[in-house]
């Protein structure tokens, strides 16, 4: 039977996750594949460590070795960050290797260098485990879906955030209290920035949109929020409207071909296809002009999903030798359109004074900078402030910011304006 | 560039489809794999009617024409049916051909002798046409999913009943009035047996039990049922316990080894991830050892999403060479399990006079047959006949049916019993 020698380099989550999954599921994927795969050595600074956690394999802690070792097939970069992985990436793809990596940030941030290197010469690149853990989404997108143009993803792309999104809403939590709950699950990590702040996200949309668009775009360009200002009053209020407050990664290509590339909270119809993706779960929607909407869901992190997708690449790279066709990117960089030219519905809340003729005051600055209103909220409250909530019709971003600062000047308007982008494009089904 | 040529036989929906999605999307297709794509010759009875609709593709009439021809590289068998579906996709294997098909009915009931001759020769054979449409749960199954043990599979595979009980729940529409009109807006043929009989359904489900345990499934052993018989009370009751009615296609591997498959209406609950995918949407969640449960969702018929999937196979097939691997079933033939054993909850509803006692006698029946009842509801009306509906927990069937048995012989017991299989199991983030 025909052997394939992994070195693994980075025995940390999904690393170990993947020499448990060969454990576990061997004899499976060799009736599957005609192929034996094993692990062959391991390169972690943690040597002992990893000695006693495994059998008969090599431990070294110089990565080098693997890639110079001619026995070594295919090389998995599982330690993450850009260095040393980069030069992991590299030197293995150089030296005609199978590389599998589940590195987003090296590939959303250095994709370009990376793709030209996995290209030029006999080395195969696999990425299937960077972006939605365990969903086969890099797959479906590079090959089920080749026939299409893509129109846009949207995606579920962090589950740390759909997780506390999820408790504010089922538990009535604020924020913090449901990062808290997330941390004490292990949802979250102790400094949960990277997550909260939307660039976990934003590294993957990054990531699809490269493949999808089939261009160049830098990760440093694309506009990130993430969701530690959403206070719970904000999902009572999206849910009286019939909407759920999401994460969303969301990349579009524009009539005029640039591209309309963000992560944000998102208000989204409540029978949307991504509205009903609850807990850590990830989902990822393509829309394309062939297939209309195609919808992946499940868990996109953890050790074993990830080792999932990094061993699915393993296989493939396997399977189809020098036939094997790594991703690239050949049409040159994406044009972004212009911030404020972006068109969106918006949802705006903030405090007022309680008396009359305010309503009309805010409603005359939005008419001038061209936002027309579709709906008001103003519950009677026994307070000295008064919550408006404003839903819009489409607008640009320029007039919906200038608007903003002009309403904030008002002496009668208190404290932060909250605006949420609100996304109503039809998905699966949408149950109306 | 290099150029492949596909011979299509079958110029109906989706061979229609694909001469379209190439004449739009071939420029795209082109930049991503390196390859021009072109349909060299069409084989139809209807040939004059194809010419005039096609340009500079050579039309004929006897199949083996395209097959004999050794400039065809790959064969599209897009007739449909048995015969001569199966000559076509045995002979084009057997010239060494790439073949691929969207043909579900052939491959799932003569899908031993076909996997074995496309693993006999230099054939290569594609099949993601065949379930699911434009979803590309196939190669999800096959390649991205690879690394795991499929614990269990479970779809909404036919969209024309999806469409049916959608409109029946969200428009209190009984059944004939909503075939009706799905038939009126195109989603249900003229004679709508085949989809509402569930035939369709389980086509796909044995198909897609064949390539998950990798075991030979004979589709007249599926216990098949259609949706033609539930009531608009069963989807209202459905919902007042939290519940909706989806016709699935269901396929488990049992703790012994042996596989439980059916095709059923089954009461699912509100935020399970199924229930929330509408209309003619499908949708089909794998449920793993690795990755936990991964669903995907979308058009699972129509010209242009299947035609999406059968170029996908195409690309593949065209781009690894003598490397594709195609569908293989080693494993011999599958054990089903015995109907009687095969575990369930049930709803059951039924009309009885109204009188006291009568609860505790029907209860009687079916505790004596260790069937635990989880809820009762009986409504106040004001009628002669009263509608009694219960929940049970988990029953084998064989204890289900011989209680039915007994409790249509008491003589307060009117007409027919409704029994409706519900599954509880969890799924993506499912919301409580």
């Amino acid at each position: 039977m025909k052997k394939i020698r992994i070195g693994l380099i980075g025995f940390g989550t999904v690393g170990s996750g993947l020499y448990r999954l060969l454990e576990q599921n061997a004899a499976i994927i060799e009736r599957r594949t005609g192929i034996r795969f094993e692990i062959s050595s391991i390169c972690d600074l943690r040597a002992e460590d990893v000695k006693n956690r495994t059998k008969g394999v090599e431990v070294i802690t110089d990565w080098q070795e693997i890639i110079a070792d001619p026995k070594t097939d295919i090389v998995a970069e599982l330690i993450g960050g850009i260095e040393p992985a980069k030069s992991i990436v590299l030197a293995a793809l150089k030296a005609g290797k199978g590389v599998v990596t589940a590195n987003k940030k090296l590939l959303a941030e250095e994709g370009g260098e990376i793709f030209a290197a996995s290209g030029a010469g006999s080395g195969r690149l696999g990425i299937e485990a960077s972006v939605g853990g365990g969903i086969p989404c890099i797959m479906a997108l590079r090959h089920g879906l080749v026939g299409n143009r893509v129109k846009s993803i949207m995606g579920i792309l962090n589950g740390t955030t759909n997780y506390i999104l999820t408790s504010m809403q089922e538990n009535n939590l604020p924020f913090a209290d449901a990062l808290k709950d997330a941390q004490d699950r292990g949802f979250a990590e102790a400094d949960p920035t990277f997550d909260i702040e939307g660039f976990d996200a934003g590294h993957k949309i990054t990531l699809l949109a490269m493949i999808a668009f089939n261009r160049q775009i830098q990760f440093k360009d694309v506009p990130i929020g993430g969701i530690a200002h959403i206070d719970s009053i904000d999902i009572v209020y999206a849910r009286d409207m019939g909407y759920v407050i999401k994460l969303l990664g969301i990349a579009k290509e524009t009539e005029d071909g640039s591209i309309d590339i963000r992560v944000h909270p998102t208000m989204i119809p409540g029978g949307h296809h991504l509205a009903s993706v609850w807990n850590e779960y990830n989902s990822i929607m393509f829309d394309c002009n062939m297939t209309d909407p195609v919808i992946l869901t499940g868990k996109g992190a953890g050790a074993m999903p990830t080792a999932s997708a990094v061993l699915a690449d393993i296989v493939q790279i396997s399977l189809q030798g020098d036939a094997y066709q790594s991703p690239l990117i050949t049409d040159g960089a994406a044009q972004l359109i212009e911030p404020g030219k972006r068109m969106s519905r918006y949802y705006i809340r903030m405090q007022t004074d309680d008396r009359p003729g305010l309503l009309s005051q805010i409603a005359g600055v939005l008419g001038k900078n061209n936002i027309s209103i579709s709906s008001v909220i103003q519950k009677e409250v026994h307070t000295e402030n008064v919550p408006l909530v404003f839903m819009t019709h489409e607008a640009a971003e320029e007039g919906m910011l200038a608007a903003i600062l002009e309403i904030k000047n008002f002496d009668f308007v208190h404290g932060e304006i909250m605006l949420i982008r609100v996304e109503d494009s039809l998905s699966a089904g949408e149950q109306k």
